[in-house]
């Protein structure tokens, strides 16, 4: 849809109807007391191309109105209205099941992976998170304990039985994660690292994408296409803060992308709370307002000993505590009409 | 606390203390390595004084860090922890008690406004909100019935004794507001509005103070202790909407402001779902959130016949479905350990 | 423009029709491949009758795209694309006139504003910028003379013969600001103080109106609309920096707010670089920019002794330095084809 | 620097001072009237292993500011002040030197490369810009020529000498951009693509690094520091607009970037008006702008007939009118103090 200015010559709005019409599209030109509007009609394929013009940068243009939402196999119409449910291990995610996703945000150590991956699991954790490979804003920073990392997250697998959600940072590395992970995560800083996407795309593995800290909903739904394009349709859409001018948090916790990104995709939404709190305090409250949103699941971080743990000790939960939230994060997700997936449905 | 730059000269310092030492505060100079630290100790008044200095213009300065909060009159500290509770009418709120606050957005007619008062006491509604002063973007837009709308909310109040939430736009309008509010509302546009605020604190009611769409919660604290220092204690907080770059909504819902502005303040915090969504699909939702969050109550509006609204219809609960609405949030507050204050809790 | 979702039926698009024609306008039905877009015609009047029937809250509708810049008056198409000059005292500023506006932030002293007064005059400054009344994030900060700042204005008025740029907060001291104000500055925190803009449109006096921390350039002009409609024509819009994640500095300057204002409207742009960098560095190259990106003037702090001033004056330019800022601005106006108005032209 | 509550207990505080000094740093306890301040003395090591020992998280630490930059071979300290020129081809840009880059946004053929290389040259451009592997938001969109794409490329440099700058995307494909590239552009959407960071940093060609849509200056210099500590001291800054509430435009052009970074680092920074603009009426102005800030360059889309670009056409430069645009840049620049480079030097 072409919105013309007031001032647009009979000429221009002509250029344009003939530009619209070159690629197969029907121009539809509607002329209001004011201004003049040029539809664009056509099927998928015009529209990408229409898109494409640029017509924006013609004489008398004013702006140019997309009508149609630009991502497609990620758009709930693709499903005719019906929400994913992916099975991963004995969990369950999406549509009525809620899963509580926790475990340390990096590896450091057997025991710490093991005594993590022990409490979640008692307390009715769906899936064990941890990462091997890890983003950090400074190179100066521990950047992750790599293959070591996934071997320790294999053996905690073993143990427990819970499926293992980690991150992948580098297409380079994609083969060793195929080996232990469930769940691929793609960190925020990557949304929009588009060889990758289509990297985990071809490996048919469940990708958890982490939404950017300024990526509109559209771009993280766009985002998504680049998976779910190369044949993997399994994808979980993941909110985990956005940037804003409040600086009293690390970022700020974008709860209302839960029920809007559920009316635009098919695809289960989670929360990750850790991030943008930054302070356990926080984490709490923020999950339980996550869970009464109606998020298909929680992610979060949880160590034995904060105090020393290797990176984002504060946000951590401790293990000694985590059944009381597990417990708490349950009724809130039930408010919400949701049923608990895995251990916490047993739990309950 | 000031920051020297690590090229700061020895003159450059002892500027600094100087200036520091003139106010008479105490300058603590502390050498590291790199770079030099001069902290600045003294008492409140003192504190104030270095803070007017304007040391960050000094050369050899790379910045100043302020140690203490600006606020104290709002502080949990200056109620040494305990947190403020507000009885108005038969509601209470603050501390353990869950007010939900419910009404049209704009007072538009005798039937709408008693309609819609008779629907959310019937529901559980702790007060009647509604706007007889409202701000519009547009000088084209309805501007609000003024002083026949203020009788129309007091024969709501005389029918259900519910008590009275409404804007005050401008200091000169203060006496028929006076006549009718229980609790004034300062709107988010007038959040840093410097003289009505004073000008409220001298009326010595009840104010319910939105958070501005670019305040931080440090300046939504500054400025209720414009209102606070003219010796009215009683402030109600509202978060409402900030905004972001995230355009699939009308504002972004920041409920960590919940937590975290009850870390630092006495005062009650209410939520304002309604205005951040702008439709109705995303209002309980988010209300659920906020409740689970732990706010201390919910500000909501709520319309006869949405569709026939004069402002704001598509973010107006339906009256008939209001119930069911008041019944999940008052689950949800009783997942964050809340108890339902005024009829709420009598349906409960 | 009403954008039906793709899973409208035929019941809800004649809904959304029969209110669009209920209200006295035209609908014309676009029916694409995938989704119906609803156009309603009409004019001015119905435009805002259909605007305001909230057509986005019925069921079927995706979202309602408006066609038409929703401010009048503001439009560059209402003078017919010619750009409004306004003359103020012996200055110019508008179209091709490029005008400086310099003085301290606060009026401190006598000696302070006759000094900085003369500086200015003596530099080529087009008017004097200096305020009475001050607007404090803290109720515990300085608040201004008041009406013996406004005396010191006046006098420095009588002295250099530079018209007077001045700040009002509250309607109830517009009488004594009349009495000295060339200009009438309403700052960023009250641009959508509606009843005051009001105000300031009835006294008939020129405004320079700032643009609020979150403000949308749309926004900037509607708020406009409030003056203009009471029969004052002569607003001088100002960008002075939004609030956004970057904490570096206070605000970040919009420069691009400049090229775009003046494609929307013939009102005059000015730029104010003190707040937003909030340090004397910044000031200089932010000012040189502004020029260079085609304002109409610069509003920018200046002071005798920075070190000692009351407010800001870690941002003011000094008086010993400001003759040969303002010829770097000059220069830089001239590269963006600006004429300097005011002492600024005879100093050239 | 840490920062107690005013309610720690003496035992929190002796808590946090063990954990410092346990990493071997010496800390320094500051009793305030209300509160205490504990700074952390140390080397650079000692520093980084107290900044990882996540004290915020003890009880009774109300925040921890860090004093130090986390920058260093980045910062304007490391080469004492002196900020650094590369020599690039013939090009130089860096301290008093400004570079003019400008060519297609995407390659698309060889008639529009070659045709585009001449006239930039002809202008005066210091070097050549085209991306032939393009990161785009929709993975329906063209994603460039690829190899093809680079072979062009080459043939423009040895048609017109003018160095090359090219987009990395992924580390799979650096060598064949190393066979074109005189300056390996990092874009945007990977700035925190750290394993692509440190490739090109092993790499040792020049690097022409965007900041993030959302990544503080801060970040923008950590993820330089990726690139320098593999041996690579050749980065050039790019500021390309970041992103905000105000949706008037693509990107908000942060201007105020480029006086800020030229004081935290000795590396040249750049301006890109072209990706924030999004509309070629609005490229000169901010060009304009940025020249009279400060910036060391200026990189611009420019094509010979923008109607027909497959990409971004709306905001390309025409080549025609591409010498009046470079002539205007340069005198803007020269306000600033800048002495042009490469061919635009001769042009002059």
């Amino acid at each position: 849809m072409v919105v013309m200015k007031e001032t647009a010559s009979d000429a221009e709005i002509e250029a344009v109807v003939e530009r619209i019409e070159r690629v197969g599209a029907k121009a539809h030109v509607s002329k209001g007391a004011r201004v003049t509007v040029i539809g664009a009609i056509g099927d998928v394929e015009t529209d990408a191309a229409v898109g494409a013009l640029g017509l924006e940068g013609l004489p008398g243009v004013d702006r140019v109105v997309p009508i149609l939402k630009p991502f497609k196999l990620a758009s709930l119409q693709f499903r005719h209205g019906e929400q994913s449910v992916f099975e991963i291990g004995n969990a369950k995610i999406g549509g009525p099941y809620f899963a509580l996703i926790a475990g340390p945000c990096t590896v450091e150590s057997r025991d710490q992976v093991l005594a993590t991956a022990e409490a979640v699991k008692e307390a009715g954790a769906a899936m064990l998170r941890g990462g091997a490979y890890k983003p950090r804003t400074s190179p100066y920073s521990f950047q992750g304990l790599g293959v070591e990392g996934l071997a320790l997250l294999k053996e905690a697998k073993e143990r427990t039985g819970l499926p293992i959600v980690t991150e992948l940072m580098d297409a380079r590395d994609i083969e060793p994660v195929l080996e232990v992970a469930d769940v691929i995560q793609i960190g925020a800083r990557n949304m929009q690292n588009f060889t990758l996407l289509a990297e985990v795309g071809r490996a048919g593995r469940p990708v958890l994408l982490k939404r950017g800290l300024a990526a509109t909903l559209e771009e993280l739904l766009m985002a998504t296409e680049y998976v779910l394009k190369e044949g993997n349709a399994q994808v979980i859409l993941c909110e985990r803060g956005i940037r804003t001018f409040e600086n009293a948090y690390r970022a700020t916790l974008d709860l209302q992308a839960v029920p809007v990104l559920k009316e635009l995709t098919h695809l289960p939404v989670v929360v990750d709370p850790s991030h943008a709190a930054g302070r356990r305090e926080l984490v709490t409250p923020m999950s339980l307002a996550a869970a009464a949103a109606g998020a298909d699941g929680i992610i979060v971080e949880v160590h034995p000993k904060p105090e020393e743990a290797v990176c984002d000790g504060p946000q951590a939960l401790r293990t000694a505590e985590f059944a009381a939230y597990a417990e708490a994060v349950r009724r809130a997700a039930e408010v919400a009409g949701k049923v608990p997936a895995g251990e916490l449905a047993r739990a309950a």
